[in-house]
C-alpha cells in the first residue's frame, strides 16, 4: 500500500549531558501515535543524524521501531559520502525494522553519478527509497528530469521528500514527467503544505512541532473540504513560517517539545544554535497568538 | 535625518518585447507615493538589475528620481565584480539624484577584502551606503562582527539590508555590537517583518507587491499598537509567505502589479521564471482569501 | 581563417598609483609582436577586468587594438551578470576592433539558461565567441555535452578556452562530440599545453610570462617535431607549474614583465595578492634554473 | 619524536569485483618499506575512504598496521559529518594502532565551529591530530590565523596537511604565527614539494605513485644539498604535474601501481574516473620521458 499522510520528522532528544535520551524518544513516538500521524521519519537533519555516531544511529532506529510497535511505519534518513556507506546505513535500518529510507544525494553535480548512487542503494535494499531533495543542506541540484528518470528507472525509488524551493512548480513538473512512478512528500517546515496537497502531494515529512495542525489540514483536504483545510492552514501560518527558519528551527522545536512535556531536555549537540531568552519569549508569543498552550499536556485541538 | 520606514523594492517593468518601460515605472512610483511609503529601492535583484545594461540602469535611476520629484528618497542597488565598477555605478546613481546605495559584497570569503571593498565604495561617495547582506544570491557570508566593524569603521556605511536567515538573532547581535552606528532594514519578502520591528529594525526594503500591508504594520507598530501590528501581519502572512519564494517571486509580483493596473506587461528577462496558468490561479486564490481585489485600482484598505 | 596558435592573456598594467598605464600596455603589445604570437587576449581574470570600470575596459581595448595595428587579432574577455550587460560589453569591444570575445558563463547551474545566454550574446555580434570554461573562477560547470550542443547550435560560438580540470579527457570528449564545430584552446597557465596539442587543441590562451616558451613548443609541434616540443616543454615545466598558482599568479607575472623592462609598475588592484621579498627570490631562483635572464631585454632564446 | 619525512597517501586496492584487496594492500606497505618512507597515510581521498563502509575502513587500518609491523607509523584519514562520527572513526583507528589521524573540517564556514570540532576530536584521543586543509574537496576555508589558533590552543592538534593553493604564502604565514606548535606537511601531489621544504615544511603526505622521487628530494634537501634536491625535483616535475590532476589522479596512480606489479587490479569504485587507452599511453610516454620503467619490479633509481 503506497505511503500517504503526515510523517513528522522527529528530533533526537538528548539528556542534559548530551547522551541519546531513549525515554524521551519513546515519549515522542507515543505522542505522534496519539496525534494520529501516518508514520514517523527519523535521522534527518532535524534529527541531528549528522551529529550521531553509527552506534547512536542504530540505537535511535531500534528505539523508535520498538516503541512504534508496528503501529507506525518508521522512515530513516541516510546521509553518506559514498554508496558503500549509504548501503551499510540503509541495511542496518532495514534490519532494525525501518519501513523505508530517505536518502541524501552525493554532493556531486553530475546526473549520472547521482542516478548510479540511488540505483546502488535501492538495489541493495528490500525496503523503498525516498530521494531527499534538499539542496540547501546537501548542495546538489536534482532536476525534475533526473528525478523522473530515477523514479522510472530504479525499482526501489518510490518517493521524494521535496525541499528545493520554489517547490511548487517543481512538484508539478515531476508529476507531469513521472505521473505513476513517484509519490511526492513536502517538507520545508510545512510552509507550502496547502499548495503541495492541492498540486497532488501525498503528504509531508517535516519537523513542525505541532503535528496536530498538519494532520488537521491533511484530513480536511483528504475529506474534500479544501476551504476548511485552507482555513486551518492560514490560521497557523504565522507559527509555521516562524518555526521554519534555517539553523535555528531545531532549537524552536526542542523548546516546544520540552515545554509540552514530551522531552526532558532541550540539549542540542554543537554547533547547533541555541535559543536565548528573548527568542523563547518571541516564539511563545506567536504560539499564544495562534491559540496553543505550551504548558498543556497531550494533543491540542486545532 | 536617519532613514526609517518602508522602502519597497521596485521591479523594473518592461514592454512585451523586453525594453525598459518608463511609463510603467513612473506609474509604480506614483502608486508608492499614494501608498505612503518612506522611500523606494530600485535595481535590486527584484529590479532585475543584473539583467540590465549600464545604459538601462542609468535610465531606470533617472526615471524614478524624476518621477519621485523629491518626495521620496530613491535607494539604488549596486552589484559589481570589483571596486572600480561599483564606484562607477554608485557615482552614476549619486549624480542622478539617488539618496543612497545598497551594495552587494564581492563574492570573496575574506573579511578584510570585504571591509576594504565597502570602504573604497563608501569613501568615493557623498551619499550613504547600505550593506546588502543576502548570501543566497551573493554567496558571501558576512558575520555580525564584520558588519559591526564596518559600521563603526567606515563613515559612509550607515545601513544594512539584512537577508541572511535566520535573520532575527543576527539582527539582535548586530545591534548589540554596533548599537549606534547602523540602521537595520529587513527584507526576505517581509516574512519576519513583525519580529524585526520588535527587535529594533528601522523598517524594510522588500518587494512584496502589496506595500499597503507593510505600511500598515509599520504604522501600527510605530504608533505603539503592537497588538494591531501583529493582527495585520498575521492576517496577511499566508500571502506574504507565498509570494516569498526564491526565483519565482518576481513573476508573482509582476503579475500582481499588472493585474492592479500599474504596469503594462509581466515580461521578465530570461532566465527569469514565468508563471503558468495554474500558478496564476493559485496565487489569485490566496490573494482573495486575505481579502484583496486584483482588479481594483489604487491603494487597498488593509 | 580559423584561429590557431598562442594568444597570450595580457595583464593590465597600472601606474604606481593604480591608473591604467597605456604606455606599458603598448609595450606589452610590442613585446608580443616581437615574440611572434598569433594574437593577444585581454580583459581576462589575469587582466583584472573585474577590477576595471567600464570606462577603463574600453580604454584597454582601444589601446591594444591600436597598438596591434592589425598585426595581431585582439580577443576580449566578457564577464557580466546577465545577457544585456554582456552584449553591451561585447559590442563595445567589437566596435573598438576586437577580433572576438571570450565570454564567461552566468553563475547558474542550468544548461538551458547557459545555452540561451551564449546564444543571446553570439547572436548580437558579428565577431566570434569563445566559451570561457573556468569553473574555479565562474563556479559554473559546463558539461562536454552542453559545450558541443552550443558549438553545433549557435553560429557564433566557435571556440572554447578550456580550463576545467582535468582538462585532457574533457578536451577529447568535446572533440569527439563536435569534431568540426569548435576550436579548443588551452589555458591553466600552460601546465598541460603539450598534452593539449597532442590531443588536438588549436593553441593556448594563457598568461605565462615567458610566451617565448609557448611559441617554441607550438612551433615545434606544428612542424611535426613532437620530440623537440616535449623537450622544450619538459625543460620549462618547473617554471610553468610554479607560475600557475591560483590568486598569486598575476603578481608573479607582473613581477616578471616589470623586471624584463616591459611594464613600469607591478601594481595590482586590491584585493589582488602581492609578492613579498622571499617569494620574489623564490621565483627568481626558478627562472634562473631554467636559464632565463630577468634583467635582459627583448625576446629570450628558448 | 616529532613526525618528519615522506608519508605517502596509499590507495585502497580492490579486486576486479570491487572488494577490498588485502593482499595488494600488504604489498603496497611492503613497497613503501622498501622505498624507505617515514610513514604511510591511509583513508584519504586517494584511499577512497569516502567510498568504503565503516567495516571496510576498519579492515584497511588493521591490515596496514599489521603489515607495517611497527616499522612505519600509520596515519589515518577521518571524514565525518559531525564530531560524534569523527571521534568514533578516530578512536577505532587509535584502537587498531594508528599513529595519528588527519581530520577533514566540517563543511561549515564558521571559525568557532571549526575550532570546537577539532578540539572535540583531539580531546577524545591519545594520538595526535593533523588538520587536513583541502578546500577543493572539503569546501571549507581555514585561515592561517584559525590554524595557528588551533595549533596553539588545542593540545592534540600538532600537524597540518596543507593543500589550500596558493600554499606557499600560507605555509610561511602559519609558521610565522605558530612557529613552535605545528608541523606542516605538503600535499597537492608534490607539485610544490621543493619550495615547501625550502620554506620549512616537515615533509609531505601525497599520493604520487613514485615515492622514490619524493624520498630522494627529501633526503638531498635534509642532507643540505639544495642543488641536488632541485635537480631531482625539476627532472621529475613533468610527471609530478601530470599525475596531479583532480579527479583522474587516482586512476593514474592505480595504473602505475598495477603496472609496477604492486596491486592486482586498477578497479576504482564509482563514480571514480577510469583511464581510457589514449590516456594510458599518454601517461606511459611521460613516465618513459623521465626515465622510469613501468614494467620493472621494485624500487627504481632516481
Amino acid at each position: 500500500m503506497p505511503l500517504r499522510g503526515v510523517l513528522p520528522i522527529l528530533p533526537t532528544p538528548f539528556t542534559d549531558d548530551g547522551a541519546v535520551d531513549e525515554g524521551s524518544l519513546r515519549r515522542i513516538v507515543d505522542f505522534e501515535l496519539e496525534v494520529g500521524v501516518q508514520g514517523v521519519s527519523i535521522l534527518g537533519f532535524m534529527g541531528e543524524a549528522h551529529r550521531l555516531s553509527n552506534t547512536e544511529r542504530k540505537q535511535v532506529v531500534a528505539t523508535v521501531v520498538d516503541q512504534a510497535g508496528g503501529a507506525l511505519p518508521t522512515w530513516v534518513g541516510v546521509l553518506a559520502f559514498g554508496a558503500a556507506g549509504a548501503i551499510e546505513q540503509a541495511r542496518e535500518a532495514q534490519d532494525l525494522g525501518a519501513a523505508g529510507v530517505f536518502v541524501a544525494p552525493l554532493a556531486v553535480q553530475n546526473d549520472q553519478v547521482i542516478f548510479d548512487y540511488y540505483a546502488a542503494v535501492a538495489d541493495a535494499l528490500e525496503i523503498p527509497v525516498a530521494i531527499h531533495d534538499f539542496p540547501e543542506s546537501f548542495r546538489t541540484l536534482l532536476s525534475a528530469e533526473l528525478i523522473a528518470r530515477m523514479a522510472d528507472g530504479i525499482d526501489g525509488v518510490r518517493y521524494i521528500k521535496l525541499e528545493d524551493p520554489p517547490v511548487l512548480a517543481k512538484l508539478s513538473r515531476i508529476q507531469a514527467l513521472a505521473p505513476d512512478s513517484i509519490g511526492i512528500f513536502g517538507g520545508l517546515g510545512g510552509v507550502y503544505f496547502l499548495e503541495e496537497l492541492q498540486r497532488g502531494s501525498r503528504g509531508i515529512m517535516t519537523g513542525f512541532a505541532w503535528p496536530e495542525v498538519l494532520v488537521a489540514v491533511y484530513d480536511a483536504f483528504r475529506a474534500g473540504d479544501s476551504t476548511r483545510a485552507a482555513e486551518i492552514f492560514d490560521h497557523y501560518v504565522p507559527l509555521i513560517r516562524y518555526e521554519f527558519q534555517p539553523k535555528i528551527g531545531l532549537a524552536y522545536r526542542k523548546f516546544v517539545y520540552h515545554r509540552r512535556g514530551i522531552i526532558e531536555s532541550t540539549f542540542i549537540r554543537p554547533p547547533g544554535l541555541q535559543l536565548d531568552d528573548y527568542t523563547r519569549s518571541e516564539l511563545t508569543a506567536i504560539i499564544e497568538r495562534v491559540g496553543f498552550d505550551l504548558d498543556a499536556r497531550g494533543v491540542q485541538r486545532v
